[in-house]
């Protein structure tokens, strides 16, 4: 196998300094050397010129087959916006559409930086499209039933549907499950499905705490969560003193659980998630839009827990940016706590990266450039004149120029993006997703203009 | 003179709804239609595709000297920043270096669909990189001093550089004066400032209400800066209520004053802002990467006060993107308020563009499409992976893919942007920035990376 040396003006390893004029060495589906451009080995070169050079971007947190809703529901309270969104999901988005809009989404990503994706899915159908396009991920497979009399047949159909899909994994895309959260799910079906996890060795994931009506129906009963439930003829009575609480009894968080949001978390919770191992997946521009605020990272990262970067759907946040949400969460962080230096720039590089692969149990295999992992790689130009002049990589890299685009993104080995251009061809998929999206607001439920 | 026909999937006059399938048409500076595009006048075709076609973004704060000094500095605590960043530039920012680094921040702008720069410069040396830009723009030439001693002569010098550089305006590019903040700034100097700037019709603007330490400063003559200001000589009593009862006092509130920040205004502060006809430049990177918090402009736009967005300079914010600050804007109000409706897509165009007009005065001139207004003019592909699918362009401009580079971007008449290049050639003013970058990091001054 012919040993490839990619060399760029910076290469960030992540586990150690920057290294000026450095370079990284790959073959097969592996990096073989991490060092000074001037003494890596043979091997064909690839000089990325002025860049920087480091392991592709972990996205904890995505909804992919949601990418034909990127701006479907702007400005509508939480409640209603999720009532809405499924609503409609259910009424235009075909099984064609969904893998056109995941397979736009993994575009998107790849375009980004992005190599891993953790995906959340009600149908599963977004691993075809991750297997199709070449990226790593896991599939979280969605489990719903806030009446706890629906809990065994909602258990029953997700062992059914994995089973189905356990046959389409690879080594590069695994499966997951996720009891969506404490607004949807019963106790017992967080019973039921952390059980099911630990039983079949599935990694888990849980939209938690993520604003207020969700911990006024956890703590209280109450809240517009409550008089839905009630609605609907299920009980809705003080579950636990909060939502990462409620988690905890119900023995999710012993499953080391990936804490989607985790935005309302308080000491005693913060300290659950650390004493359990459960990391968390930091969607910044999603809590932001939707007014949820801003979740503790700097306190979660102090005790030792794994902090990944999520760009949540589109449909919340609009766009699939690690880079970006870099940034948005250095800058929450700084205006939560007063403080210029909170979060450095290198810091929440290694959240984007190591961070996320630590956050999926995947940091044998990935989340840094080191010798024997694979070669999951990312690189980003530091040419443009809204780069001018750079100082530290780091910096440059997570403030300035924003929409940064990557000019190589490589997976496994094998180039995806390359010259800034994406070797896959998603044109189709976009014309399914533009159809999806007329079909979509012509149901009379997106409050903005037409497409 | 003849006609040109700009025509595009999305126009957005701004005062009006967004005219699907749209053409603004310009003759010489002016536009003289805005209407459908089957409906547009004789002329020039020039089709933009799928794209909005827009006023040009108004930056309303900027400081396009400091370009050099992007990610200079980063993770201090703010009065170190300043006093760092000020004796740096001080040493190595020859006039030459400040030059180029004016016209390599004017590139990203224009890059960025800015067509209007409101700049604070303590040289006065970034009118003529407008000029040679051909951008719009005032120029507010910097005074400092606070101790009441230096005030007449700072009065005398700032007179005689305004008659050096009032030659050089021109009807597209003005003066103005920033007496800087209420912590470089005595109350003698605010005064005789404001009525300097009465008296010779100049526009003026000041950095307030900005941090802590200034408030603490103003209120009790105490922190960091009323330590300083002891250090130096010079007493530092308490002044006023709040730094923004201080400008009332002083008579700037008077003068029509554009407030840089406005961070910290309390419901009287937002009065006497409304009474006085001020405005304000609302810089949302800036004060989150410093740690300032969040401006209430809610409030602001609620009382009719015109609010522009501002860049600030990349030292501090590190890029000039003012469809990010947007963004930026948005999320800031909706983490603020707890509301996910706070602050519109199109409302905060609005910011972006006539409000920015309004702010500096301009916006007879400027700010909107509308027939008779000079033609400034901005556009953006929606035509990318990361777009799919647009519902509304306004939501899609915003908060979808960011980074956006213009496509066009015109002012009075004339392309700057074509094609998404810079027509203006700025290689030579990079590879200045590059060096004076060098010649800071060489002072010890930067605790990043050499560059």
């Amino acid at each position: 196998m012919s040993v490839r040396v990619y060399s760029a003006r910076w290469v960030l390893p992540i586990v150690s300094q920057p290294i000026p004029q450095g370079a990284v060495a790959v073959e097969g589906d592996r990096i073989i050397w991490v060092g000074p451009a001037g003494e890596a080995p043979e091997g064909r070169r690839i000089d990325l010129g002025n860049a920087a050079l480091m392991p592709g971007l972990v996205n904890t947190h995505a909804h992919l087959e949601l990418t034909a809703m990127r701006g479907f529901l702007e400005d509508v309270p939480f409640r209603e916006w999720i009532v809405r969104l499924t609503r409609s999901r259910a009424s235009a988005m075909s099984p064609e559409r969904r893998v056109a809009a995941a397979r736009v989404g993994l575009a998107e990503g790849l375009l980004a930086g992005v190599t891993t994706f953790a995906d959340v899915s009600d149908s599963g159908l977004s691993l075809g499209a991750m297997r199709g396009m070449q990226v790593r991920g896991i599939v979280y497979h969605e489990v719903f039933g806030p009446d706890p009399a629906q809990c065994d047949d909602a258990i029953l159909a997700l062992r059914a549907r994995l089973a189905e899909l356990r046959g389409e994994t690879t080594s590069c895309v695994g499966l997951g499950v996720s009891p969506h959260a404490p607004y949807t799910v019963s106790d017992a079906l967080f019973r039921a499905t952390a059980a099911l996890a630990r039983e079949e060795g599935l990694p888990i994931t849980v939209h938690v705490a993520e604003g207020r009506a969700e911990h006024d129906l956890v703590t209280q009963g109450s809240g517009e969560f409550g008089d839905a439930w009630r609605r609907r003829g299920i009980t809705a009575e003080p579950r636990a003193r909060s939502p990462i609480q409620l988690l905890a009894d119900c023995g999710v968080l012993d499953s080391r659980a990936l804490l989607i949001h985790a935005v309302h978390a308080d000491e005693r919770d913060r300290h659950l998630i650390r004493d359990s191992g459960a990391s968390v997946a930091h969607c910044p521009a999603s809590n932001a839009k939707l007014g949820h605020g801003i979740a503790p990272i700097t306190e979660f990262l102090a005790q030792g827990s794994a902090v990944g970067l999520g760009s949540d759907s589109v449909a919340s946040g609009n766009r699939m940016d690690l880079l970006d949400d870099a940034r948005l969460a250095v800058f929450q962080q700084r205006i939560r706590l007063g403080d210029p230096a909170a979060l450095p720039a290198a810091e929440v590089l290694r959240c984007a990266t190591l961070g996320g692969a630590r956050a999926l149990g995947l940091d044998a295999q990935i989340g840094t450039l080191e010798v024997g992992k694979q070669a999951d790689l990312a690189a980003f130009s530091l040419d443009d004149v809204a780069d001018t002049p750079v100082y530290a990589p780091e910096s440059a890299l997570v403030f300035a120029r924003g929409g940064r685009r990557a000019i190589l993104t490589m997976v496994g080995g094998r180039e995806l993006v390359r010259d800034g251009g994406l070797l896959a061809d998603v044109r189709a998929d976009q014309r399914v997703v533009r159809e999806a999206a007329t079909a979509l607001s012509q149901l009379g439920d997106t409050p903005g203009t037409q497409p």
